[in-house]
């Protein structure tokens, strides 16, 4: 059960390491008849590739993906949808320093002792590379979502203490666009501007920070997700926390909710022209763990990375003591690149569930 | 795909609704000769029933666990262990006024929508009483885990804005006795008084109150998680996330170490007495989604309980305004009782991946 | 992995030992609002108790089913159904002789081997007695499909070598009904009489025989199945190997289509009143893995039941040579018992597949 | 539940249409250390492969397989290993006929209704070109096998009504060698030469037959399987009926054991160098769904490739009536290119069997 698989009627599995020949992902279940958007597909891809701004990792991806399968005269067919990213500017010398220390704070450890063997170069798996397949296959659950009228979006919502204030979403794309403004990812141009001048002074420093990404799913549908224990918000948790260095999630009212009182935080429903609503959302959209047609709204919390141009004490395979500093290609603060992450695990997830739910009632 | 099942190879389904016949749940998986100790697991359950203190509902439950199948002589047998929990004191009166009005911040209106019919007794299958039928089958868990030296332990650490200081933990049992001298469950004394003081107080009110509560895995080997989708992490946010009433969850450092710098963050390796360990745990025990060794630690926030003995605006399932007062018998604060359910599914994520991490190797 | 799961989308669970205190399955899956129909699932269970007729074993079981959970107001809700059947006539003194011997054909040997330990009394987890919880699980799957229109019938197609010829079926509830004329469950009345005569022979002889077993789904929609793994006739195949002392599965033309010719074999089609037909139907109703709308047709081999009223060798737990002489109540044939074992399992297969086909199109 | 992913803890997903631009497969679960052997695998493919005789499609592929992940320094790392055979030999204009009409007995029509749209290329994804994709899978799992000691062989056992006599194996590599000696994989030559003989002019009349693959699995360890749903030859089973053009699957005595007496068919025990084993094997090495120790004995049966170069009646989606004549390149009888796809397949449910058995006991 090594767990390279997402997802239970929208299913995806991804293979590759950072230094192999190539990452990619299958998708099975995509049901038959979605028109494919290739184009657009790699547009996704580009906001996640390495290279794009001066506050991301310098290595050199295109990050081109090509579809092998599943698809026919731009449609697809019911079977599965198989997605190949070449790997190209792979430096593995870099990484030759790595063969026998372990990085702190990075997977090295761990995967040496349970597996007695790992690629070194890069990471491997555990590289955040993997999430390259992510974005291809979101994507893919987003043009579903979007031909049902449902549209997923995230922003920087934080970096270190700066957080950004809530921003009021009135239309999917504009939101977009007003994010992709600036090169961190924050809808809120003020905030953006001293965000990415805080990231820039701590790669100055060899350094890295951690951030925030908050998502918005606008126009779900009511019934989505599934009660006990694929509850609509477990299964975005679970989603969100397999995404590299996230170390929190947080739901409608999330970790300020439980400092409430059920007075205050009870969303009272109303009838808005004929459509239920609740007053305010501190459920997050999700109630009993089943989407309730309010936005769905969620936080993710990012750690800082852990490689940083910094000399640092740590041990080898035989447990002596040595000194690792940083080399390679990395980014001081991943949350920019982690935006469409977010988004494509989140449609993931919904792309998901909407399959599920179509099988509720007997009809 | 209704959801009702959890774990890989450990693996529960669980059954009932809250004024139902009985609910119950069956394990798949355990393997055999595992010495399975009945009072252990009714003990367990007591911690989790209703009706043990002047903070809790006062539902009469005696929650009696009887096991059907998949043990033999005292042992499992390799066999489903079907375990079932009679209900008994069902005042499905207390819940007429429910059965065509929604209740704010329940799971009335989505369950309604989603499947066209409901159990309105009690909230039917959206009770957190399913979470009795986890308890069971996660005692079962602790035992697989207590014969290989690992121990799972929690208790209350915030109540609204009330925070237990840390507590360190020297020994499990020493640290579970410590918070079960109080009916609030914190293992910090002073904190506890003040938690039970304030809790009660809320409930003269006829309000709730949410809380946190934080977990600990005790000696659990290097090497449990799955790289990639499910990620030791990942599993236990999805567990704690599809517990009732919870709205976030965070591991390690946390949100509050996506505000800190990796100079700071990064737990340093050492070699201690010939075991690499690192000195800060700001991993909480867990590196590229696999056990490091360190305790494991995360937290987990839960939202003020939805029922409140006061009046409230809503509406009723043709959409007219209704107004509802509460009724029947709950918690003002659900975090005392929901401690054993903490650990319960802790102990059923961390027997699943120990259970898979057997295969890691060909060994 | 225990494996005591079936099915994708309309899941069951099934638990319970001969000789434990109740046999019993969870369905996860079934969508909301299907009428439950309590006398007609006791009705499938009458027809494989124990102690039906001459011809049957005597254990005298009332197999009684009660639903615990999911269903409210005579309709499901969405949630799992809990169906449970106590053991009542457990003589286990009948098997007290087996507890260190093992039966030949059995699986004594292989469970002992396996797990280390073993409930010998009545063969335990490993006694057809499980296979009750399948036909109550499989009754609801057949009012679900029932509701769609679809039929499942079966009937003894051989007993030993005695062959009945075959059976037109016009209407699926006349062919039942021919078929509980008789005791052997063969819907040729002569073929009937000639097996009942000839497995009271063999009873009378202390011995047991083998037969076969032909199922037909009526009325299926073109397009269940999945291609590549998931085959329709793949899944019923499993789903009839599944079954206890079953060797064989054969659809459409079988183990005597690979002597025939491409030229012979070919399903010619046809537009018949503007449906698509094929003239023969050597496909059993499924090409590519996926239902064409002809009637499905398959045959089950069972072998002999390997308890015989003989005295027979074999080797007890030490390796030590022993002798065994038949005890307890056991049939003779386990076919005409069989039949709706047969049944539930394929409507559990086509409601599953009915399922999963809901999503083949975006739509 | 597409249905593209076989296998629980060894488990492989595959993609690729016919006349796409590649075939692949990832397996997840794979164990580390595992040496790769990558010739072998190659090897395995090439018995698969078209054009290697007279008597098979002189369709020209090289399947020349490519390992993209998983494997580090020649050995498994327990990622996800992906491997890709490139289409090369694609004549996709002999199938420019097929665009709206329904060849006989093939998938064409139950896909179209099925997805409303479908890759008539080659068949596209119904084609078994996909079983490339699970030899090479296959090829890995032998690998693990080998290195267990478990060996799996298979040979043509049937061409039309020729039946080889029963060929005994005393070692794998010596049977597989003899088998190899000639092109239909008989393992008998006198039955071989008959058999290549009646192909050649079924071939020659433009015709098909089918046949039959018997296949044995050495020195399985005891306990192998899982009882009740997931029984061994229940997940054997489906594996066979899951390749392309198989009607029917019996194991031990099959078919043949359904006509015979309890007290023939009883397989006894007896103790023989201090291993308990069974005089006779009608059980075919299988016992209430567990392996127990005796060689596991299977037979497939083939029914006749529905291309054949004759013209033939059918219906065009128009439902209007058509003819078609056989183009392309097409095998007359699929059998000697199947044998490695049924050894395949059985290596991939032993390997997955034999993974979750690791975890039958808590030892």
């Amino acid at each position: 059960m090594a767990g390279n698989s997402f997802g239970q009627l929208f299913k995806i599995t991804t293979f590759g390491e950072s230094h192999g020949e190539a990452i990619g992902v299958i998708i099975d279940g995509c049901p038959a008849q979605l028109h494919v958007d290739l184009e657009y597909i790699q547009s996704e891809l580009d906001k996640r590739r390495p290279g794009q701004s001066k506050i991301t990792t310098q290595r050199k991806e295109s990050d081109t993906v090509k579809i092998l399968s599943g698809v026919f005269e731009g449609k697809t067919t019911g079977t599965p949808i198989a997605m190949l990213i070449p790997n190209e500017d792979q430096r593995s010398k870099d990484y030759s320093h790595n063969v026998d220390v372990f990085r702190p704070s990075h997977a090295d450890y761990t995967y040496q002792t349970k597996y007695g063997i790992r690629d070194h170069r890069g990471g491997g798996r555990s590289s955040a590379r993997e999430t390259a397949a992510r974005v291809a296959a979101g994507a893919l659950a987003k043009l579903l979502l979007k031909s049902q009228g449902i549209e997923i979006v995230a922003h920087v919502s934080s970096v270190g203490k700066i957080d950004a204030p809530n921003v009021e979403i009135i239309n999917a794309q504009d939101f977009i666009d007003a994010r992709e403004q600036n090169i961190v990812r924050c809808a809120d141009p003020a905030t953006a501007e001293e965000m990415i001048e805080f990231i820039d002074s701590i790669r100055k420093q060899g350094d890295t920070v951690g951030g925030k990404i908050s998502c918005y799913v606008q126009n779900c549908p009511v019934g989505l997700g599934e009660p006990v224990f694929d509850k609509l918000h477990a299964d975005l948790g679970k989603a969100m926390l397999s995404i590299n260095a996230v170390h929190g999630f947080e739901y409608g009212s999330g970790f300020a909710g439980s400092e409430m009182r059920g007075s205050e935080h009870n969303d009272i429903f109303i009838n808005q022209a004929d459509q239920i609503k609740t007053i305010t959302n501190f459920s997050g959209g999700i109630q009993g763990g089943i989407s309730n047609g309010m936005p769905i709204e969620f936080k993710v919390a990012f750690k800082p990375v852990a490689t940083i141009m910094q000399s640092q004490h740590t041990v080898d395979s035989h447990g002596n003591a040595a000194e690792i500093s940083g080399k390679g290609r990395h980014d001081p603060c991943v949350v920019p690149r982690a935006v469409v992450i977010v988004e494509a695990m989140a449609a993931l997830v919904i792309a998901d569930h909407w399959l599920r739910n179509r099988n509720s009632i007997l009809g």
